[in-house]
């Protein structure tokens, strides 16, 4: 199987967003003073759903969108760029409930010929736990300042954001 | 000091995107097969500056845009959801640029009373190298597929990314 490479579109799509461009004078540290740490999941764009202005927020994406894959960069975003606010956005019918640790391990092994039992893949089997967790990841680690901390689950289906409650 | 929470604005902002949201029916694997790996910083927005699609690529996105920071998640990405390209963007004026890991590790030590020996916070001097190097990283890993890697610098001034030759 294979596919034409995305370059050429995402080149030409790029000189438009140029031509038009007009925030250059930006700053390094985010205007908000916030950090998101969403999902990498292609139907989450954290800037449209949540109305992030450029400039306003730093963007932390992994798969999941679990804290302890961010911390590196939440103690930067902290320590060097002067956040003092975490939101964290999971989401609907996300790739993490649909397998195991162990199930990937073992694809990797099959597939790959590569042992991989030094990488925790961070799965979830609920939503809501996941989401719970990760607010709680945050707030226990004596290493991530004490900000106030919202989460949220993202409805794919609906584009709508619930506030998870502990 | 202390600043007003986002959060309001965050859940009025989704209310309005959700009342005019019509994309409920996107699949989850990335329709277009592509992992895009970027910086966190506040002035990137990868989907505005490549023009990514929704529900077209995973986006992942760390301080500095790192390829080892991001590795489980090009492997989920790759080995659960077929993305078959991956994409690199660092930027101009990145904040990785302004420290070095045993600066940060003794701010840590300084300001929190924790020891982070184990981070590697992952800085990097030159803007042009950090974009070879992880693309380096990329190919030679074997936990990643052997699949086109392109990589570029966004340059926050004028809105243009320039693509990285070897």
């Amino acid at each position: 199987m294979s596919s034409a490479s995305i370059i050429p579109e995402y080149e030409a799509n790029n000189a438009k967003f140029a031509a038009a461009f007009d925030k250059g004078d930006l700053a390094l540290p985010p205007s908000r003073h916030v950090a998101v740490v969403a999902c990498m999941d292609a139907r989450l764009d954290p800037a449209q759903v949540l109305g992030i202005e450029l400039g306003s927020a730093h963007v932390i994406r992994n798969a999941g969108g679990r804290a302890s894959d961010a911390l590196r960069s939440v103690i930067i975003s902290q320590q060097l760029l002067g956040t003092r606010e975490i939101v964290i956005v999971h989401h609907t019918d996300c790739g993490m409930l649909t397998f195991s640790d162990l199930d990937l391990k073992a694809k990797v092994r099959n597939d790959l010929g590569e042992n991989v039992d030094h990488i925790a893949f961070l799965p979830f089997g609920d939503l809501k736990q996941s989401v719970l967790d990760d607010i709680a990841l945050f707030k226990k680690s004596p290493l991530v300042l004490d900000v106030p901390i919202t989460g949220y689950i993202y409805d794919v289906k609906t584009g709508k954001v619930e506030k998870v409650q502990g």
